[in-house]
């Protein structure tokens, strides 16, 4: 056991910093302005593809991919990624500069895994330039989707075609106008065992039946240029050789898609929380009603300092994850996948609101970044499944665990 | 004491509430899509108007003034007012139908009691007709406004006229196509003792120099048609007759304006969270996640009735208040006062955001009301001071008066 | 609806405030070290009869029976008792003074209204002059007592006499020297539908086969003199006489028993968490580490700020569940006696808690009674049903209530 | 970084898990009804010294004491030390078994590291041995020990001798029958420099003008046999040779002696929290009140849950901070030190206070082990300095941190 970062982790945080402060931080006001203006719905910052291009020369490119995808990966392990993932989610908008946007993250890694030759030649190469970019549909409208049983998306053998007809919700990034394929789940077979009903299909975005009906907003923000689409899908015809791995693995693959996944999200949100922290310090000494500084009160000391214990604990604990899916696998490293969904984005919700009352007014406006981490850390309590299912499995297995000599 | 409402309140409230139930509630969903429509952005809902007569023409108008405002008051106590302010607080615009939205209500008590015959001809008169609205700028950006005396913006005699120089934010209402006329606090003597350097003015949003800079939104909401707006004003002309009751008696009239405001303020959260409250209740037996309805999970039960306890002890402390400022006046009423500050808008955020959490993505989307009702109860932690600078009043306060035998 | 305490609680309120201040209070640490010396374990402070003579003397007696009991009333309402019970609470020993203590008020309550003649004037009278005191039997060992109907006491009828066998515990006041009589609750009939299972019945302290097992400990107070007993019943035989109302009639009796109990623990808590602000208050003006007085500290101020509004709402809830239970009865007050439940030992023990904090290695000592007073207000999370039952019926009967239209 | 643990601390968790399953734990009871029985009131089980010598025997003795001091280190990093001391919290007479109880180990530490050959013969020795006890005299009563500038104890110096003349108490251990030797803290310059005004020296038990006051209790337990004693020393006369170190640098000492007994304390009171975690899920398989068990229910799986995530949370945080003091020394790891002061006795309330509630009445009962083991942690939120005392330094030190660039 061992709590200090390696030598290869601290280089590659100190360099992807010194990337962040010299490239990203500097247009972040401007980038968040362009997206926050109506007319620029749904369009790309101008400068992003310069920044991804000097990414890529910096060899800043596609780090969250880990050691076990052989060829495709540049060759770090999760726990040294995790921190870079951090030093990302401090601005909304970093990690697409360095390709380590999800859902494409999850969704290269699956095409990485499952993918065909010919899939990963259509779809996995360009994800990995960074040319396209891509969404993943499972979340439905007027269903319990954290129960995936209840899913009713199917995808039906027609012929040499699958047809896919449902409809989807939450599809982030489906917004994007780069966004040219979803994978998308659904059910192949309705009535066999529970694990194995689902299958993942390869939807070209601009498939005839594909139907973008709307972006949803989270707390008011669209989040634009990605956005959260609602989808229908009427009888999309898609060839059989869009299915991934084969009917009826669809699960087998959603697992294995979870863990990174989780660990990226929840480092981004370390980032988040980090960064109010820092913004509630240099406003803590800086404004003074009352005749004093705020850093000079008790409770103020308090706030800060509970939000220092918290973000380091929760830091620990995804770290620890992450060593573990490194050391284990994602199934074996389960319960701390589900630890981490409990704790980071509530953490991340507490230490950001906390700095929001800091701030007062200025907290609640776009006038800092607060308001809107609230509302991403908020719905990040949700996506994925509720904190509550996370906690009842968890729960569960930790109840099982500690009286198993009973049985 | 005597806990059941009165006849009279009984019947008011059954009048009320069969109102919003026939002409409010149908419509609620089409008002809210308006409003979210960036090409609607500051225009009214074409229906209002409508509304606002019938609601007149059934007696239910104006019935914040109370009693003490004699002519100009249809007769309620403050405790008779506060469960109509709660049904109101049920959705987001329905208090403007009534002519009781803040922070007109504010506004015309502040003209009721303090304006001069020729203020209340020339405002007070339409805005309790409600052909106009008003707008209320004492925040400022750049200070702790939770403390006065920070205030920067002057208002400078010359010759027969103030001119009003100084920068405010978080002006509700002043984006609003109807709003008329501001009463802008501000500074005529920055030399004299604390409580005696502040005035108010009145001055018409029309007046060269007053510029509206930008809107600000809260958690992604710009809040239209009524907004939050930074305002400049630079060197604004208005005559010495706009002056309420007097140079230096500012601060005394802002402590007069605040206990019923404080009232309105908090039974509309209330309003807000008892319908979170009902919401969650639908949902927990429409949902069945795992095979069964949610209301028969312990948790959902704990969470319901957690909540309803919280909004019924934050109701009974509320009422309590606006008894006692019946039968005291504000100042007696100071401790309760500064209690529902704290109490109420975090309770409110609580409650709504268990709501927001039982209902899933959904919860955080425009498919629900509870988002925004997430936004409002938020920034009302921060409007007004924020919660801190009220629970150090009234902690300092309650010291004193437990160990007052001790002096 | 009205805030204010009438004139006669106002009067009362006054008469035992003082009572207190000049017999009870100056002898407080006296009986409390008295209590403490394992040498007085389960006697009595050989001063109490004369305090309660004087208390009986001064009219300050029995006051807790409610005006529907009639002749055995000394006619307050609940409403107007519940004060006087927060003013007893303050003390933990002072309610006998008043002949106000549990379980004996329940007792005389279940006497008065279901007993027969033969048992008023054998156990009634004698209470209501305070020469005895009683017990209590319902909880069990070994099994969720939380659900009356895992109760495995029975009260076999044998002749003329009922025998009753079982194991009790948590029978609070059974070690009290002046404890003589026990109403025990047990079932007559295991096959009866589930409501119509049980019966009480009188067990005089002395019979044959009733033993005392050994007192319970709460976080290390054993309550001296009246005590937590664990109680074994073999074969105990009493008269049928002694069945109080009928035999399947004891749930029955349970449910009236209830309310005004509830009122009066919650209110002696509240008297708790008073007295609790008091001393975290004096406490506050008379310390001074790092050089100011804690009171100038703004936590020491949140702290207090939030403990008199939390007090205050809790207050407000419990006497508006006394004044809907003099009106309506225990039954239709059922939420109100449910959300007090819930509410006012867990706001009592975080005042508590905060007091201790405040107070520094003092407040887990026997220097200040918060320690005790914490473990009190811990154990009423528990006493009566831990407060998750009571949060699930009110959970339960709160969904119900806002989705009936849908039934 | 590496997050598991090193076979040679994997080896060592294992050899004393066997230890205390097979030597401890069955007579865990035994001994908890010994020591709580009045009668033994400050004697020492009897079987304790063979279970030392046992422990001593397997090699599982002073395990506590790290490398860094010598020849009397067993050779054991912090890091490696911490899970034993997690193991033998379990139980709460464990540690002795193993040389391991406070404040002996601080105590033998200040003596390892800074005594006098003579010192370390006559004390440490013996106490290395197992032989003797010890007590810490810091605290005093009325004055806030958190800021030891207020101390008042009194180290004069007398011809060869120093006379000391002070009131201690929460002076832990003190009552014990073997306690022969006390470090007592005191000022030898009352007009020195901050920092330079205290000094340590030692004071034998038996020393004439030392008195044992009294024990205090916490929340009704006195703990013995150690106890926490208050104690009375009038002009107590020792030798010069027993200063430690040397004048003026008692403040010094006390640093030192802080880092590694925070471990210790903190990995014990995670012992408690997981042992209640396991409790609590033997419960939750064995009750079923209203016809299931209660692991079934979702609010059960939920406490459990967030038991599991906080217990693992604060362990990574205290193992971190072993590691860095294993690496840069007490000073370098102060924040983290803070951390874990700050969460560590607050985590092990909450978590066990849980357990507590899923009990039922059990729980605040000295059956089972929570109640006692809820004051122990809850005493270690006051002791060795409130929470707010370390928040407000911790929280300063943040703010200063990331607001440097600004200075």
């Amino acid at each position: 056991m061992n709590f200090e970062a390696s030598e290869k982790s601290r280089e590659l945080q100190e360099r992807l910093g010194r990337f962040l402060e010299m490239h990203v931080l500097p247009v972040d006001a401007e980038v968040e302005a362009f997206h926050r203006d109506p007319a620029n719905l749904w369009k790309k910052w101008p400068g992003l593809e310069a920044l991804k291009a000097a990414a890529r020369e910096a060899g800043l490119w596609n780090l969250f991919l880990p050691l076990d995808y052989g060829e495709f990966s540049p060759g770090l392990t999760n726990l040294e990624y995790a921190p870079l993932a951090e030093l990302m989610g401090r601005t909304r908008w970093a990690s697409e500069v360095f390709n380590c946007s999800p859902p494409d993250t999850g969704n290269m890694e699956v095409l990485a895994r499952y993918g065909s030759p010919g899939q990963q030649e259509a779809w996995l190469a360009p994800l990995l330039e960074g040319k396209i970019r891509s969404a993943f549909l499972m979340t439905e409208p007027g269903v319990a989707s954290s129960d995936a049983t209840n899913m009713e998306t199917s995808i039906t053998a027609d012929g040499g075609d699958y047809l896919v007809t449902g409809r989807k919700w939450w599809s982030s990034g489906a917004m994007d106008p780069d966004c040219k394929i979803a994978i998308v789940m659904g059910k192949t077979d309705f009535g066999a065992p529970r694990h194995q009903q689902h299958s993942m299909v390869l939807v070209p975005m601009d498939a005839p039946g594909l139907t973008i009906i709307r972006p949803l907003s989270v707390f008011g923000y669209l989040d634009s240029p990605e956005g959260h689409a609602e989808i229908v899908l009427e009888s999309v015809r898609v060839p059989k050789a869009n299915l991934i791995l084969g009917e009826g693995r669809g699960f087998e693959i959603a697992q294995g898609r979870l863990g990174p996944g989780r660990i990226h999200h929840c480092m981004r949100l370390i980032g988040m929380a980090q960064r109010a922290l820092e913004l509630m310090s240099e406003r803590a000494i800086s404004r003074s009603p009352f005749g004093r500084t705020l850093d000079t009160y008790s409770s103020i000391r308090q706030e800060v300092a509970r939000s220092a214990c918290e973000i380091e604990q929760a830091r620990l604990l995804v770290l620890s994850a992450a060593d573990k899916i490194d050391r284990v696998g994602s199934k074996g490293a389960r319960d701390l996948i589900a630890m981490i969904k409990i704790v980071v984005p509530s953490m991340a919700c507490t230490v950001i609101d906390r700095a929001i009352q800091i701030m007062g007014g200025l907290g609640v406006s776009a006038d800092t970044p607060l308001a809107h981490y609230y509302a991403a850390a908020r719905s990040l309590r949700l996506a994925d499944g509720p904190d509550e299912v996370h906690m009842s499995q968890l729960g569960k297995a930790t109840i099982r665990k500690y009286t198993a000599a009973h049985d």
